[in-house]
């Protein structure tokens, strides 16, 4: 496997099975003198955890998470940050009877293939809780970036087909978090809301995009040919489950207008250039240019759904069909957004060290 | 910098800007035994070069592929297999004007804030003839992927807004070099073509969307959670110049149907496992399925039109206008093509050596 | 930081401090299928702790090993593998003292200049307990690696300037661990054992060579030209606490010897190429030969001694004197002997891995 | 193979073999405006080449560097620097008689081994040539080094048994290169020279001891735990062909002195911590302390002798015997001085980038 490391000079680890004791996850690369306890990353798993409103499963965790390395009197040392969240309220009965009827959507069937072998208890390593070691590592990420004046803030845009209407930032940093969408238009929060109640009645689920926006971004991050900016996000959120589309400004979208409607033209603003728009969502040539770094995800809808689906016996190796029960999310994205925008706190911090922009022995004066 | 290699096992290395002497690649971690010689490789590399049609730009460059080590009688050795291509047909003095005025939508301005200075002539590092070392890279990972019974075909699917009608895999292979805008669909090509050449009498450009699909790849490549089989393409096909966005399988349209519909539904198929749809496009989890690994990417509009465009003097430090003149693609879909072919090669054949499925040492008997 | 990473294929990530809460290892790249408990991962750590003997630190530490992820039904899933090891007896106020007085030899000095900051109490990431996440990981590398009929020994050959007689494999297999001092020549282990409590009777401390050979590794392991077998053992070794030197096979005194001495003869043996000598240590070239792989390291005596020593007081920037008092091995040879093994075993899986001898999917049938 | 590339943030990947068209480098991560010619390469290639005196292979190589990109206007751009060798004086009919009977103390029969197939003109890869890159490439990394003040010097210290009396480093500095041994010591120089000649005679040859010196290297530099700097050094010196042993500071003499003897005692000098001695090497817990960089290398006897040597017949599967004509140097020491410079170059310039002492981006005002 070997592939559960990200980052170059900021590099995190993560570990952990959804029904095995705990998950976790090293951050290896943070400098030395960062003020952090463990309520800095707290407040970003609280973000994540489920059960916070009515349309997100039930199932209550804590994710209550536990330091064990990398900090003396309430600094970092510049050793590896050793993080963990045990895993409590775990039943792994309702899981035996999927033991042999890999779930569609889900990851079942490719880990049994690719290992010959598989943690069949709530997902194992696909579980949705492997994201917690990104999302605590994302909240060091946020909290070297916010002393550098960068603000990572994402918002689901679309949700089962619910488009919102385009807000200003500052819409988008004071009324994300009012709704239990995500959604920074209030009105298309509510619709977006009943869309998900509709679909959980149906026993389906809904997918959606979601945007983040790094905000503060100096020009110059981002490292041609291979590790462009761009090309890093891009591998960053596509790593977390359900995404299944990147894009970077205007995107999917620049695909269908003319050359002469999506250059951004420039003019000196301030005695400095400045873009007059930003279609190339802050990076040009792989290398940000100052202005708000803007990328948007597609996501899936929740492949758990109780509806009957069609799927195998492998036990038997006959055709079956399969209705899954338990406690899911009927909608990802609002609940994605921490992940999201963990992976691109993640990105700018490594990139931005790899660009001499960030310190990486000595945060600032200690 | 340090970011112009690609891969772990299987390893690149580009260098060389597009007035400089060369342009090049290492390869690093081909397997022994592979008979290769420098035509595997210009057939890709003519696929590429402009000139090809009166669609591309009249830059004639032959691009003869050089072989300067890692070959012994025609076969591989093992060791780092070196490729040059030497730059003709260089005139560097129409660049003069663009010394001090960065156009819109190109790196000239990016680069120049990360390094200070930047190399003027023909977008050095970030011209296009970089992907060279991409092109020639992904001919040998072609050519161990076709003895693993894998190809790896890539299709203009939607160019300028206008959407080529889907057609089957066979068709994909037959058509699609048959016309010069690399699409599939003959009707929608001759429209796309004609849409070319309307945006070049507009001094205006056109952008798209570039489909690849791997096929025969074995269920079980992908190394989650970091290392994902998409995330790697996604990291390969972002770092292309001018790709604004990647998605996989359903991709952004999973984002608006319903759980329901979205799930590839299972069943046993001569005694195997079998998804019945593939709107994962091949990958679960991270890891591939078995199904066609499905890719799209978004191409952006030519940033080089005549038109006239709002720029900035940076001697002066004024606003100024530019209309940029020279032999220039009016729709860069149908050449990157091969380009984002081999990127897909390329991550294919590491994750299979990752992963087990290609021998990294010997290929073969010898 | 971000060095707390060894291994591409096979990777680990170690953490922890000595007098936080705990350390530990994070394995990543092990393939599925293998049988595992911490019973496996315990027997390695019982030969690295202290207070085995009355040569070692009559502190007192269980090191128990918890292991968090990456097992299911006692086998391996090819998820990466956390492993907890709980720091107890912990008494940090002795270190209270040595807060402005770095200690020399230690790296107090260095850690503070690094990171402006620093962990005083025991070491804190330059502690020896730190071993104790390689010699975890390296249990499981250990345990992969006799599965492929590898076997890796470590024994002391020289302690405190007295030479072992050179023993042939067998003697060092069932001797070694039968004196304190892990040296497979009874005779030298007696006089070796003395001389470390008369070192400790002086307030002094006494240094050594180990010698670790990997036994059955077969040709071809090892990627020239900056991979090699040899280059990455002896990152391996020299990045172990306290060693200031590596060799392989004749090692510096290959320096002295001529060509004709030093080249190993070559014949042919049961059909089959094979050395008369083994003067290379089993690589040439940087790969494997199919002889036994020997390396050894210099282990330069323990700095903390209870004799009176030269140093300053950083708060009052002025010269002073220290008495190291606490509880600490006066030589370091023998403990660290499980730990060169686990480096070399680490190296080997890792590198067998790259070059395509060990599977990184799934170990044999499960 | 992917072995070909050394280095994090400052990275070379060198190709080519002795008897191929050309050998070369790739230095990706050299900041931009760099006032770089061919002349700052030719110099290093100059010491490392063939042919300078009566001790070394009269193969005569001119080694011409060829920049072949990633610079502009006479500054390095940030783009990866290409530098080419083309090789002359190629005569690869005297190999043919070695095809099949592997060269004692050479890499002909683990190349074989391990990719079924090998290059076998001149050693291929494993050539001596290959170092070409190396040198190159450090030559960069040594300019970067001396505007930030630091001196890398090597130079023999022992060879064929003769050992060099001890000077210090002005003597280093001016007397090295005055002597074709390149030994700083000219009394032991003449003996040197003599032994060389004497092997010769006999159709042997003889290995010796350098050491390479890092002088201004800052305190703080280096990884832990596994990225020491020491650890990185071993990695570097002894990825390069015949060397069998690296120590820092006292090395293997540490193993027989107690600690009260290795710890280097510390004062207050002129207002700063400063050890009194330096058997460290310059390196406490894998992290510079400000003193000298001290490293040396074990370097075997040529390995290919005129005298008669016991080798098999690949062929036949029989014993037989082999005298290796042809140019050869009888003792490797000399030339090997410029190329453990080149690698304690590289390491010293990627870790101070990692560290944050070399900028990456931009070097200096431009």
């Amino acid at each position: 496997m070997s592939g559960n490391t990200f980052g170059t000079l900021f590099r995190i680890t993560t570990w952990g099975e959804s029904h095995g004791p705990a998950v976790g996850v090293v951050v290896d690369g943070c400098p030395a003198g960062l003020v952090l306890n463990s309520s800095d990353i707290q407040k970003e798993l609280d973000r994540r955890r489920p059960g916070q409103s009515d349309i997100t499963t039930p199932r209550k965790e804590e994710d209550k998470a536990e330091i064990l390395s990398g900090i003396f009197s309430g600094k970092t040392t510049g050793a590896p940050i050793s993080i963990l969240v045990r895993n409590y309220d775990v039943d792994s009965s309702k899981y035996e009877a999927l033991r042999d009827t890999p779930r569609p959507g889900h990851a079942d069937l490719t880990y049994g293939e690719k290992y010959g072998f598989r943690d069949w208890r709530g997902g194992g390593r696909s579980s949705a809780r492997e994201t917690i070691g990104r999302v605590a590592a994302g909240a060091i990420a946020k909290k070297l970036l916010g002393m550098n004046g960068i603000d990572v803030l994402g918002h689901v845009i679309e949700l089962g087909g619910i488009r919102a209407n385009s807000v200003d930032i500052e819409h988008i940093r004071n009324n994300t978090e009012k709704n239990p969408v995500r959604c920074a238009d209030p009105d298309a929060a509510l619709k977006m809301e009943a869309m998900i109640h509709a679909a959980r009645g149906q026993g389906d689920s809904v997918g959606g995009i979601v945007e983040v926006i790094g905000i503060g971004v100096p020009a110059g991050v981002g490292e041609p040919v291979f590790d462009k900016l761009s090309a890093q996000l891009a591998k960053g959120l596509m790593s977390i489950g359900s995404v299944k589309g990147v894009e970077i400004g205007l995107g999917f979208k620049s695909s269908i207008i003319k050359g002469s409607q999506m250059n951004d033209p420039l003019a000196i603003r301030d005695g400095k250039p400045k873009p007059l728009l930003n279609n190339a969502g802050g990076i040009l040539g792989g290398i940000s240019n100052g202005e708000p770094i803007v990328c948007r995800i597609a996501v899936k809808p929740t492949p758990s759904i109780s509806k009957e689906q069609r799927t195998i016996d492998l036990s038997s190796m006959k055709d079956t069909r399969i209705k899954i029960t338990g406690r899911h999310d009927p909608s990802i994205p609002p609940r994605i957004v921490p992940v999201a925008e963990a992976m691109v706190a993640l990105v700018l911090v490594d990139m931005m060290m790899r660009g001499g922009f960030i310190r990486t022995s000595i945060i600032g004066s200690v």
